[in-house]
């Protein structure tokens, strides 16, 4: 039976990395349902263009049960995590990452998702593809050059370029 | 000087194909203005994902001299654009075309973008790259099973997921 994904998505966006997974679920007959990581479903691409998503991370606390694999949406959101990480929504966002990660889940996502997912020891030897900025910043995880992982559970695309090389093995898994 | 670039979107768009443009974009300091192919602002992604872009294509209509290219973001709208070919907005988007044609601005899309562009007869004698599909319906260019194609004023992909190949001469004719 097809999985169900939680797709997570920061405000802003990158709206051709989130739009990749979400058209190639959809094309897929994978069910999802997405996620702001915001205080609200009215959030923004990098682009500018607003889009509303179904739900706020919020509300994926306690129902991580409910889907058997997480999509980290990476956008401008990022370079600023810094200043927000305090933010109730980044605190969420974290604690779903680490229950999903805790329950062998599979963690799919690209550009600074592997950051995300180290942050909550959830990459503990595993290697992973990441935007070569934030490869630095990688502690617990083997930080590669390659354009995408794939490790055990974790599966990592170095930016939204280069996530259509990693498309058709997410979705083997998740068929 | 960066040109400005019209983006159009049928609704329900392919996010996929729409954002890989908008972010590129973007990213390049390229601006741009999107137009819903609809009575309104409010759409729909094919993977269900509701957008609000900037205006309609009706407002569009006699502000062609704006712009310098035109993008179409093909979408789930066309399988069933011929039950639809006689509504307001679909026949201001083939005006809209025609007049960014006749004046010899960029016209640039995938998927089916190339069978709207023959609609008005703007690829005559071009080559296009377009959707299997679609490709017994082009009358008047030269549909080719290339990945993508440039020929003059035309850029064209076959689908969304052969844009990337086509995005750097895209982003250099716009620069």
């Amino acid at each position: 039976m097809a999985k169900k994904v939680a797709v997570l998505a920061v405000n802003p966006v990158n709206g051709f990395g989130l739009f990749q997974y979400l058209e190639g679920f959809f094309e897929n007959g994978i069910s999802y349902k997405t996620f702001a990581v915001a205080d609200n479903k009215e959030i923004k691409a990098n682009s500018g263009i607003t889009l509303f998503v179904d739900d706020v991370i919020a509300n994926l606390k306690g129902h991580e049960d409910e889907y058997d694999a997480l999509v980290f949406g990476c956008g401008d959101a990022i370079p600023q995590y810094g200043e927000n990480a305090g933010k109730s929504y980044n605190q969420d966002m974290l604690a779903v990452i680490k229950t999903f990660a805790d329950k062998g889940k599979l963690l799919i996502g690209h550009c600074a998702a592997g950051m995300m997912f180290d942050s909550v020891e959830a990459i503990n030897g595993k290697k992973i593809a990441v935007h070569p900025l934030a490869k630095p910043a990688i502690k617990n995880g083997v930080a590669t050059d390659e354009k995408f992982e794939i490790d055990g559970n974790i599966y990592t695309a170095q930016t939204e370029n280069t996530i259509w090389m990693m498309m058709p093995e997410v979705l083997k898994a998740l068929k």
